[in-house]
């Protein structure tokens, strides 16, 4: 038995890939475009660990995609925090609970996804600016 | 960067424990039980594939975990998709969507994660009851 991936459903698939992969550091494995059934699929991973997947669906046909709470988040083992979430800004992603202790961090997808940061390893000192950084919204 | 788990909350510990380790098939790699913060966490994976992590968060204060659609579902390759089945079965899960291809499968979690299972390597050969078995609910 084996871990394949977590599917999330996204509305807009650029949109997604800007926060997926420019942002967040993900890597796209490959992609499957199914005009006749009106969906794309996309596969996800960290680079250097491409066996632990995240499916993104993207269905032609529009809906809005609420989040539910059974659903918490997934979670990422990062490099360097700061470096991570500095790059998440600069793609205008709002940091939800910045990594005031050097070692913990929470971001949304577009769709609502909350994503887990984790710094690999010891925490990070504590450092600015994220030590005064408030939380934002709930994640 | 690496994947480290996908974190679903759950209702009842026991309950879900049944249905993610008796019935699915994985186990639990860790419980990290915190009174003071009211929660426990505990981390579950594949036989063998203990990187790519579940995390079962039970929080003490009951809440009632609807689901939401920007959220899909897990999935699993199986060793024998039929067998699977049947151990859920046995414990009372209803299969959703039943292996009749001998490939994809579909059953949900107590509190609603939708897991979807697939035969690793090749298909099984289309085989009873499964073939005749339809489609329960959504998933």
């Amino acid at each position: 038995m084996k871990y394949l991936h977590t599917m999330v459903r996204v509305t807009d698939l650029p949109t997604s890939l800007r926060f997926y992969v420019d942002a967040l550091g993900l890597e796209v494995l490959r992609q499957y475009d199914n005009p006749a059934g009106r969906f794309t699929l996309v596969y996800l991973a960290a680079p250097g660990d491409s066996e632990a997947q995240v499916e993104l669906t993207y269905n032609y046909d529009p809906e809005v995609y609420t989040g539910g709470r059974n659903f918490g988040h997934l979670a990422y083992a990062v490099e360097n925090i700061y470096a991570t979430c500095e790059r998440l800004q600069q793609h205008g992603v709002t940091i939800s609970r910045p990594p005031r202790d050097g070692r913990m961090a929470f971001v949304r997808s577009p769709d609502g996804i909350s994503v887990e940061l984790l710094q690999a390893g010891h925490a990070l000192p504590p450092a600015e600016p994220w030590v005064s950084m408030p939380n934002v919204g709930s994640w």
